[in-house]
């Protein structure tokens, strides 16, 4: 059920052998794509990279919200190819028969109340079954990722227990600030808990660790000496797994890391922001939270240029090992994450899957030899997408050139590379 | 109590002698007078014409609302002449002296706190009680429509239970959007039960009727194939009495009626609207629902010209036996609502009571070979209304010919016509 | 804890020896100056004048807002300096060390968890604790303020009752239109309840009183009638102890002190204003509520110029005995508030503490032959203060002359004078 917070699925996944995701996105809502993909990547993360089943989605609209928005056509055969895309290797619906009674009437399914053979929805339905058949070869390959993305049920949990600084920090909500300009770029990303082995990846991310065990916090001190590049935001590293306070300044495991001591927290009311101005001159705007840094090895990238804290470090970096690490003291607009988040993937020579145009998702899964490039194009506009290799369009068994691939509106392709 | 949903006031109606109303308008919302207007049409619909008691209402403050506005001067005895020109044929109030103590102490009534004799509430409630007296000739006359509003318990009861396509989709609310524009004409109007017997009437108006049971929905039919005229909105004729789906397509009893296959529901969030197109290209506003029509007939009146459904029917007209009837797969914008009722009154051959200036409503009431318009200036200005038929103004007893008349601000006339 | 409906803090100050406050004003609301003062007030009158302590403060943030905004740097000497001005003798805090565990572990604290010695909010508390020790010699004197609010808790629960004719009133709330303007130009201001002793003041003021006892409004007739100047607001004097009505007109026991009668109450929805015209053609604006005034022997001072009571009074004044008394039948915009009760300070002989710049708190604490002034900078900039005497600013030990003294931002000086 995607990012849920009651159940720590860390724990669930050693024992399955099946991940499986119910996946019921609101198509009124814009960053829908984002979220399905982002869950998508925790599914595949869950299994350690190993395939999962999108094991209900819907094809049209859900009964369940206060308005149930339809599906545009062809987002039902999108959205299901983005599932593949970032690891699926089954697509199943909730529900086969739309019910003529009870509570799920007016949720809507395959085979649709209606004249069946003139619906669109089971038109749409019987379209992806027939092309699902061609994508035998992509069965059991995998994504594999360079950026990991640390989320832990435990940190989450005691962040959103009441009587902090700030209620208005939420888990989620900080990871999709991380998530959203990668999915913007291309950039894969796996999900992994902080305790995990850390050094298969280039560059990993903190949104938030509010609470961190000893072993956690020294993997991640281990994985910059060791040659990573780490961003990690403010409020991390706070308590330990008892939810006490690490005492000795904040956030003690990471000040030596981080080359900084937070004096004090000054969270943002929902009517204010801060200013903030880059060494370049570049200003940026800050929101949710700042805070009191004082430098300590690590030099400011950023500073408040409002506020009581004017003047005072807001985004610093510092170089620990033969490693890297940025540390966040507010949450910046979009357009600066995205800007934080290309330095940092320039440091750690992060790539994305592909260079697409926006509104393109492009992701790659690999495996005995073969390499598939999915391009996913959401928007209601056609576009030209570029390719660098030759290959086969497995959905409509096209071959491609190098060059320009025009994308009808939510069109897609899933391209055997190097054939 | 107006339009109350927990009371099948059809049922209570069979068993009851005497029809009454309490009412509670709010003078601070501009809405109120075209409400009490159409809960006094209920009222008198609930007894087949029969004259009801306006039970309860105050002279001035209630004081259960959040703020309790006080009544203008001369608005509580407009809104007495209302439920009159509607059909009642007794005004009370509540309460008879304002009480001392207790909970409705600050409930406004007859007999204010105050000095008495120089409680403007106070000599309002004694003119009107004198002017009643000349009214005796009134009593028992009864008001004829040729328009009737189609309003059923059980489908109300269904359409707003939860797990639906919209939430937002209200009876009372959908019930309104027709009733303004005919208010403002001064087209009277009845309320009647889907399997009453419509014969009686030349234009039926179907805001929503989601759930229909095959004797109502034949009656419907025959309605219309015995020459009259429908205006039927989305999400009619969905399911039966058991709440279940009516297999073969929406809306299963009126496709061949309307001539119309709807073949999904699009709603709308609050914050969507859709455009539309008639023929004559004026450009229109859908709110609330959209839906996807296939015409099997009938002829779009105007079509969808944004989001997916642009260039689909949106507004429909189908001839059907000797009779018409439009559909509307949308909630247009009032506007466009008083326009499309206007056609349907012109090819229903519907008069309004009166020609009026805005604001001012007309009714008439007749019984025993008399004859009885109501005119009342809802405005806070005096108007010039148009008189037709010379008469005598049974409130000052004044003779009057045909030509304008001068009504000042919140002022009435009960003209006793062709004496 | 400051204004607590919930506890009639009159009939425990009658049982306790000491007044204490518990004071957690929200650094983010910039009303919330205003507010620690009137709380502060309160605490002196409840002792009847006598020194009280300040229990409870923060040295930073709390924890039990949804966002817990950190003080400014001074901020919270500053208004520590507030409460001894408004009569403390005593400044503590909660908490002593910020605690490791449990729900106030974020909640700040005269210790911090962090590096001790280089915490701003340390210092801050360890120079406070240094000054307070060179103001021995303030202690045990109090303020003498010549201006009363009147306060009476069976009052303030009695309004807030349900099935009122406007549930806005609110008793703070009111209390605060008519505090905000003397804090702003440095009134002293006691807080007394109706039915004490008001021969020692020379203006009181009654932002509401509901419920009144006829002993209380015998003893505000009496205060007017031997010279006094009263200032009351609408929907005073309406009900009994018992909450019975008063019969024979509103505002029953104030009509001949008022020398108005009020036939009909217009509370204003959240949306409405109405418009006031002085006699001097100056306007204003009314907010929350409004009344149909009659005059009986008082002057309209400003009338309402818009609504069905255009042109009808809105503020009167009337002679009664050898004093005075203003009355408010709306509440007016804050700057007609703060030109009203100048007027009613002008006919009252009242003097502010001090004249000081905008957002520059002044008071006076004086007893065994010595004078007090307390100065206070809330504005974030500094200011040049005017001194009319000499004296010793205790704080810092220095000598002071007639003339202008330099305050820094959230700066404190305590000037012993006339030494």
């Amino acid at each position: 059920m995607s990012f849920f917070k009651p159940l720590d699925y860390w724990k669930w996944a050693e024992r399955e052998d099946i991940v499986s995701n119910d996946s019921y996105p609101d198509p009124s809502d814009p960053r829908s794509a984002m979220r399905a993909a982002m869950a998508g990547d925790l599914m595949r993360s869950l299994g350690g990279g190993r395939p999962w089943i999108l094991m209900e989605q819907t094809t049209n609209r859900v009964n369940w919200r206060d308005v149930n928005v339809a599906k545009a056509p062809g987002q039902m055969r999108l959205w299901s190819y983005q599932a593949i895309a970032r690891g699926a290797d089954g697509v199943m619906f909730f529900q086969w028969r739309q019910s003529r009674a009870g509570a799920e009437k007016h949720h809507s399914a395959m085979v649709p109340h209606g004249p069946v053979d003139a619906s669109p929805s089971w038109k749409e339905v019987v379209r992806l079954g027939h092309e699902l058949g061609r994508l035998d070869s992509v069965c059991g390959s995998q994504s594999r990722a360079d950026v990991a993305v640390l989320l832990d049920w435990d940190s989450w949990w005691a962040l959103e227990l009441p009587s902090k600084p700030s209620n208005r920090v939420r888990q989620v909500d900080q990871i999709e600030t991380y998530y959203q300009p990668l999915f913007d770029r291309n950039v894969t990303v796996d999900f992994a808990r902080p305790d995990h082995d850390l050094s298969r990846y280039r560059l990993v991310l903190v949104p938030n660790l509010y609470l961190v065990s000893d072993e956690a916090a020294g993997g991640i001190v281990r994985f910059v000496e060791s040659g990573g590049t780490l961003v990690m935001s403010f409020f991390s590293g706070i308590v330990d797994q008892a939810e006490h306070i690490r005492l000795g300044g904040y956030p003690k495991p990471f000040i030596d890391l981080l080359g900084v001591r937070v004096m004090d927290f000054h969270p943002l009311t929902i009517d204010q922001e801060v200013e903030l101005e880059f060494n370049d001159g570049k200003r940026a705007r800050g929101e949710l939270w700042s805070e009191h840094i004082e430098l300590a090895g690590a030099e400011a990238v950023a500073r408040f240029s409002s506020s009581e804290l004017a003047g005072r470090p807001a985004i610093t970096r510092h170089a620990a090992g033969s490693g890297r690490a940025y540390y966040l003291g507010t949450r910046p607009d979009a357009r600066t994450m995205e800007r934080l988040l290309q330095m940092a993937c320039a440091d750690a020579s992060v790539e994305p899957a592909a260079e697409m145009p926006q509104g393109v998702e492009a992701v790659r899964r690999q495996g005995r030899g073969r390499s598939f490039l999915f391009v996913l194009n959401h928007r209601e506009i056609e576009v030209d997408v570029p390719l660098s290799v030759a290959g086969q369009n497995l959905v409509d068994g096209s071959d491609l050139r190098p060059g320009l691939m025009r994308l009808p509106p939510r069109a897609v392709a899933v391209i055997r590379e190097g054939w």
